[in-house]
């Protein structure tokens, strides 16, 4: 039933498992690393090998409850997006050496049924000047995010200020950089010197504010001479309150996450008493929605990335075992670009 | 310098001027009842009867603190909206028998100043079929709210699902009704029998939901068969919460305001998760921003109102003396319609 293995294929399947829902930071256990068979294929469909997965904040809300997705149940194979190679197939639109990215889940395989019900397994076109990775972040999940967040719910207009949040995460990176190709004045909001400095110097944000020194908040307010027009929301939490502080009348709060909230027990709210003050607009969206203009933005970054006008980093992480202190550092600021663990 | 009084103008003017910032409801002397000489004239100015006072959910907000507009100020005449008659004019745009609506103040007797910087009043047009207090509601502040909050923010297209809270107050009453006329499943509500019955069976709402009953989230519920598209929120806390549960994927929420926040010490809030997870839009809004469209909003509620597609009723309560049970009278659900003071 199985064509022979290659040489380098192992016989078992790690697996990293949810165990127990985490109560803040992920604590030792709460993922378990386990080891199943290599799974067994049917007719229609075929097996990967997870290559790099992607480390995003939204799989700490998978682990917590239900939300935009059921919740991970305890005992499965944790949800994560991954790029993955395919070893062998049954499936009629993968054949062997397919690069593909989708849902892989924190595993050393993964099997993609015949019937993807999620759409969720996608063939990735060789692309010269793009690395494996790419289709992670700057062209991935993250990527996309950035582009929908920035061009359908934000709308940036030129001479506009954006100030971004997690700016020197895979999405707000991105985000700020939109931002700056449509004119906006860009100020990012990161953790650390380095951090600050990557998107000055490196991305070319007009500024950035360390939210780790003392005086950020004026700091904020000096790097936003004419308020704030657009906040591209990924914290949420005492930065969120800050930015609304500064917005102009008829801003709007794109609200792509807030990762600050993740970890907490208590819900992550906004003042209704500032959405009208301040006549705001804050909406939220998901990239799922999207799904069937994904070339669109894959295309268009694809293009960016080309002539250099979007630029991104990532920071790699080595080894499975090491997935769940990847997700912590999501939440500690560790992590500079796409934070990707290599399988 | 004056012009001879008429008989019935009396020689002092009463006022209710802000002793001190209420907590929850408002407190016997917090609105305190003096008595002033009639203002003598300068050049440039208009003196004005006050015959009627609009009683609004914002005056609270008004007695609090600063929000979009300052603070009344300890020892200041209560800011309101009013409906008056020219007594004695030395303007150049107002005449002795000129009807004037503007922020009068709790008062028998408002200035007019000869550069009127808000704005704030406008002569009203003696149109046959309208009473003078309909420029206080369905032509006034609380009808021309529910027009843009409506026509500019919500948008509501044929066949959607709209729930207003506060239904049968003079903003939700006409908001509603806009909705009916838009071909929009119209949901009201409200708390009271009587209040709900004139939803459905006055002004034509398809159904109504009296939160006086234990049971009014399972009506809710059953009134909302194919979700909500729309909320036109101007209560917020626990009802807020209850049409946001049963808001579809990228719902509309027009926060025009939250009157069971405003008698809180507690910042009201709406729940960043629901919003990513919903893809809502939440968006606050004031009339303040649509000065220049005051005569398209009341050109159009005024049709409608000629050709029988919006009614209106009024609460009125008579006597200056009695403005303060008045404000309360809004939070505790007493009125149905636009609630005025008769001077």
């Amino acid at each position: 039933m199985r064509a022979k293995r290659e040489a380098n294929v192992t016989e078992t399947n790690r697996q990293l498992k949810l165990k127990s829902r985490p109560q803040g930071l992920l604590a030792p256990g709460d993922l378990q690393l386990a080891e199943a068979p290599l799974p067994s294929l049917s007719d229609g469909q075929a097996l990967a090998r997870v290559k790099y997965l992607s480390v995003d904040p939204t799989m700490r809300v998978w682990m917590a409850a239900d939300s935009y997705l059921p919740a991970v149940a305890i005992g499965e194979v944790m949800r994560a997006f991954g790029f993955a190679e395919v070893l062998e197939s049954r499936h009629k639109e993968f054949k062997k050496g397919d690069k593909v990215v989708g849902l892989t889940g924190l595993q050393d395989y993964c099997v993609i049924d015949a019937v993807d019900k999620r759409g969720s397994f996608q063939k990735v076109p060789p692309i010269p000047f793009l690395s494996d990775t790419a289709f992670l972040g700057v062209l991935g999940v993250t990527g996309i995010t950035a582009y929908f967040g920035m061009m359908d719910i934000a709308k940036p207009q030129k001479g506009e200020t954006l100030v971004v949040s997690a700016a020197a995460g895979a999405t707000g990176s991105i985000a700020g950089q939109i931002g700056k190709i449509h004119g906006c004045r860009v100020v990012g909001i990161a953790g650390g010197a380095e951090h600050c400095k990557w998107l000055t110097d490196g991305l070319g944000f007009d500024a950035a504010v360390d939210y780790k020194q003392p005086d950020w908040k004026e700091k904020l307010t000096a790097a936003t001479p004419k308020g704030v027009d657009i906040d591209y929301e990924n914290v949420g939490g005492e930065i969120m309150r800050a930015v609304i502080d500064r917005m102009n009348l008829h801003g709007r709060v794109v609200l792509c996450g807030f990762i600050s909230g993740y970890t907490k027990a208590a819900p992550e709210e906004v003042s209704l008493g500032l959405i009208i003050v301040k006549r705001l607009r804050v909406e939220g969206f998901l990239i799922l929605d999207y799904v069937s203009r994904y070339l669109e933005a894959a295309t268009q970054l694809g293009k960016w990335k080309m002539f250099g006008k979007l630029k991104d980093r990532e920071t790699i992480v080595e080894g499975l075992e090491k997935a769940p202190d990847a997700i912590n550092m999501l939440f500690t600021g560790g992590n500079i670009g796409k934070l990707i663990v290599k399988v």
